[in-house]
């Protein structure tokens, strides 16, 4: 029984609207179905278009995000099982440094496939609980269950002062836009990681051994940037967070569909952070490192709006890389190298599409 | 690398152990793993094995449980879309009732298949916020996938007053075993529903049409027993405490494994409570109605240890019923109509197995 405030061509499957258009969907039937329901406030529905969800617990926020990972579609084949366990908590605690954070526990439900040998299931949880210790976030609590494919479903909480929190909105004109570290890298590991075999060995001769194993090593080894969204939440100076997973220019988007009305972002193609590495992968696949880095995601570095006059203290403190301006456009934008202003598409790596 | 202290003949799988092994070996490694660490103490280890897990916020725990439900191994094919969304909703409602847990947020991590018709999401999540309104708990937040079947991983979110959480260890020797209400219905309605078209033909015809109603409902339409479980924790006359999902059996296993050495139960196979039409349909299949109540779960009542001074007035208040004692003699037994006592097998619904 679809409601009737939302019209919708017939027989419409999943894989016709993308992930982003079935949160949006979520929300408005969420609000159609309970519009008395004391839960489903302004506040309510801002918090779960963001990368985690609030709870209100007095004077902080219990921060809760969940990331489902299934082995099919999230996990390359040369990743060992240890660093599928590594990996789930690293998804989960990047959304709680995105909000600044500071982790409690750590929740996974898992699905095992019955033939998965016992041996594998126990280096999977040395990943988790590797990263459980190296973000000092217990395990807390979990499900097992039999699955044909190997599931990770992992809940992370954490709590944040309700005056420290950071959010998607807040950005105003002026701030800069800033993110934590270099772009693409993960992205040209994956690249390489998922090339075809013949593809892979010329890569293997062509690239240089130092360059292989960085760009493996973001691909399957990720970090969540927690100690730096706490510390800079703490500093009061960021108006608005989220994560890098889908690639730059989508969260770019993220941070100003979540602002008032005529907050925009210009981006500036030559401050975007792209390592040599990656510009060596980049041209070895006749690509663009600027692609890796705009359309691509998975580097689990923050992006940030921070207030301009604060921001020259914390790029130093922080090793933050200025990447755009903060408008009152209300467009995305980026200034290509030969100073043209371009709109910016706020594509991305989308699930069903 | 399996770590050196945990002994094992080479080349098991995960079906050859069974899920409570699993997670019994899951807590020894964390153990053995991380011994020096701040979050791995007795009570991070209790905690683990309970229905939920117990994160401390000053003079409350906020209580958090996962239940991951994959279409190919926990949902029946006659359950509709809506009744799907419900039932992740009550499971993880259902643990947090047992630890007498008030619900202050629900997590929804989908697997959704591409070609699921949009009609059908829009089921599903109707079925969640309904579930989500009748236990007053806001759907906080959550995560979408594309997977080859439907996986709906729930995680519920509850706040208890620290001495007033219900824990699956603390029956204490004369205490009465009690659950809140009558057993095997929902095995009753399973047995229904997954037998081969012919023999459901003959149950079609041979059952009264209000017996397979009632079954049916109990079977697809679960309700958690959250108000009993966050009154009789109120009460603060309640030992000990766990919800029915794998049969009483194994439920009272738990709480026997779970409390100090010494601890037994026995149960009277003349209290159990069995309504009429559980006998109708275990008579129709012939089988042993007692069998759907200790060996079969999803019924979702509590199972409660109560102090004998404090039982006959609980008994009133909330329906309860009596179906054992707790006893000293560290053994599960069950006395038969003949006034026989047998050990009891601490065997129900277990994946991997």
């Amino acid at each position: 029984m679809p409601s009737k405030d939302i019209k919708q061509p017939k027989n419409l499957k999943i894989s016709d609207i993308g992930e982003k258009k079935l949160i949006k969907r979520l929300l408005s039937r969420s609000r159609a179905l309970q519009p008395n329901s004391p839960f489903f406030d302004d506040f309510y529905f801002k918090s779960l278009s963001d990368d985690a969800a609030l709870i209100d617990l007095d004077d902080k926020y219990l921060v809760v995000t969940a990331d489902l990972i299934l082995e099919s579609a999230h996990l390359p084949q040369d990743m060992s099982p240890k660093e599928k366990g590594m990996k789930v908590v690293t998804v989960n605690v990047s959304d709680l440094a995105a909000m600044g954070a500071k982790p409690i526990g750590f929740i996974l439900s898992l699905g095992l496939p019955g033939d998965l040998p016992l041996d594998e299931f126990d280096e999977i949880m040395d990943g988790v609980l590797y990263s459980c210790q190296n973000y000092e976030i217990g395990l807390t609590g979990g499900d097992t269950n039999q699955s044909d494919e190997l599931i990770l479903s992992g809940t992370g909480l954490g709590v944040v002062d309700k005056k420290k929190v950071l959010m998607k909105d807040g950005a105003s004109p002026g701030d800069v836009v800033a993110v934590t570290g270099p772009l693409g890298v993960a992205a040209a590991g994956f690249e390489f990681l998922l090339s075809p075999p013949p593809v892979k060995e010329v890569l293997k001769k062509n690239l240089k051994p130092s360059t292989l194993k960085l760009i493996k090593k973001h691909a399957i080894e990720p970090q969540a940037r927690l100690n730096e969204g706490i510390m800079l939440a703490d500093t009061g100076a960021v108006t608005s967070a989220t994560d890098i997973t889908d690639g730059l220019a989508s969260e770019v988007g993220e941070l100003v569909s979540a602002s008032e009305n005529g907050v925009g972002i210009t981006l500036y193609e030559t401050l975007i952070p792209i390592i040599p590495e990656v510009e060596e992968v980049a041209h070895a696949l006749n690509k663009d490192p600027l692609d890796f880095a705009l359309y691509y995601g998975e580097d689990f570095e923050l992006l940030l709006t921070v207030e301009k006059d604060d921001f020259s203290h914390l790029k130093d403190q922080f090793g933050l890389y200025e990447v755009g301006v903060v408008t009152s456009s209300g467009k995305m934008e980026i200034v290509n190298k030969d100073g043209k202003t371009n709109l910016l598409e706020s594509k991305g790596y989308q699930h069903f599409k």
